[in-house]
Order: C-alpha cells, then sequence, then structure tokens
C-alpha cells in the first residue's frame, strides 16, 4: 500500500524534498521558517512506532534539516516537535525561532492567525530552501 | 567540568532516574504525565550539537520512555518536544496527552495554571514511575 500525505498537512504545506524515506514540507505560514517532516510510513502515529530502519531515517533527517534550516534562518532557537494532537499522522515539527516573532517565547502552535506565503513569495522560499537543505 | 541542571528545570522538577546518561525527571504539573529528558552534556542547546555518541544515547532514551510512558498512561497521544525557548539547556519534553486533559488538543505549555503534586502524590508518583521506566 503506498503511502499517503494525511489530507490536512496536504493543505496545509508544500513538498520541498525527500530525504531518508522521510517528505520534507513548507509550512504555508509566511510568519515563521516552519517546516513538517513525515516519514513515510503508513498507519504510524508515535516515533517509537516506526521499525528500526525508520526510526534511524527519521533521526538522522531531524537533524540534518534542523541544522540546516538553523544555518541558513540564523535562528535564534530550533523547535523540533512531535505532537499530533490534531493530525495523527506521525509528523515532525522543526521551526526556526527568533526572539523578535510573532510566538516568541511561546510555541508557534495556535498562536494569531495564520499568514499565507504570496505565490511570488512561497515559489522563491521554495527555491531557497530547496538548496539550503540539499 | 561535571553537567549541572538548570536552575529552572531544577526547581520544576524531580529526578526519577538516569538513563543513557540522560536524567529522566519528572514535571512537578499534576495535570499531566510530563517527564524531561536531559541529555548530560554542557553548554548544548540543540539536538544536532550533541556528539554522535550523544545524539544516540539521547534518541534511544526518547524512544524508550516515550513508549512506555505511553503503555503505562494508557493516553491518547504522546507529545515528545525539544522547544527551549525559555530554558536553553536542550531538554526534551515527553508529555502523555488525554483528549479529556487540560489543554487538549492544544500543547500543554503556557496552558492555565500549574497544578503540583501534593507531598504523597510525588511520592507515590516516583515510584510509580521509576518502576514503569525501568
Amino acid at each position: 500500500m503506498s503511502f499517503q500525505l494525511h489530507p490536512t498537512l496536504d493543505a496545509d504545506t508544500h513538498l520541498i524534498s525527500i530525504m531518508d524515506d522521510c517528505q520534507i514540507l513548507l509550512m504555508n505560514d509566511a510568519r515563521f521558517p516552519w517546516l513538517i517532516l513525515v516519514p513515510q510510513a503508513s498507519d504510524v502515529g508515535e516515533l517509537y512506532e516506526l521499525s528500526e530502519q525508520q526510526q534511524q531515517q527519521a533521526y538522522r533527517a531531524i537533524l540534518r534539516i534542523s541544522k540546516a534550516l538553523a544555518q541558513h534562518t540564523h535562528a535564534d532557537k530550533m523547535n523540533v516537535a512531535a505532537l499530533g494532537n490534531q493530525v495523527p499522522q506521525l509528523h515532525i515539527h522543526i521551526i526556526a525561532r527568533y526572539q523578535t516573532d510573532a510566538a516568541w517565547p511561546g510555541p508557534v502552535w495556535g498562536v494569531g492567525q495564520v499568514e499565507r506565503y504570496s505565490k511570488i513569495e512561497l515559489e522563491q522560499t521554495l527555491d531557497r530552501l530547496v538548496n539550503a537543505l540539499s
């Protein structure tokens, strides 16, 4: 059975790349440099439910992506989180945070209103991230 | 130089055990089964700043602890997160969530007022967790 991205994630994000069998997605919220990493494993909601190989692949991708995004954005802090209270499909948020951002020092979830990227901003952001993360 | 737990973590938590060179702490907030895992590495704020050995130890501990806490609590969902916007020392939250808890479906940070365990509740909870996680 082929892997299907959850419809909520599909609606809220854009694909940047696939790495270590994980989809690397850009959250469509221009307020934060916000990536979501989704291991391509069906019917898995928790990290520990992945196979051992998938666990290692996911961890490697989390470390690589969070380091590359930190360097690319010059963030003050990275936030890495697997929550999934609203979308049960396992997904890991990797968010570059600034002391000046709209939610600091709180977490970003549920804060204020999402600001969608314009079409041109989205294209440019995806281009930059494809380069920064490769 | 020996490892020193950050004073805020020290004030808010109680030690359950040490596993894979990580301190496993109980957050003193009776509203949620809430553990905090702290790799015993000085001056590290991000997962990717750990040495490769420490990264593997931390990941192994995260997976073990989250699975054991999920089984012990019969939680609906586990939340695993490295945020650190307020306390810079690397620490990973591992929280058992219920659809009936005080913050569901939002994240727990900054929600409502902390409810401290009573002395007897704290002792009992620590005892149970030492057994459940060992």
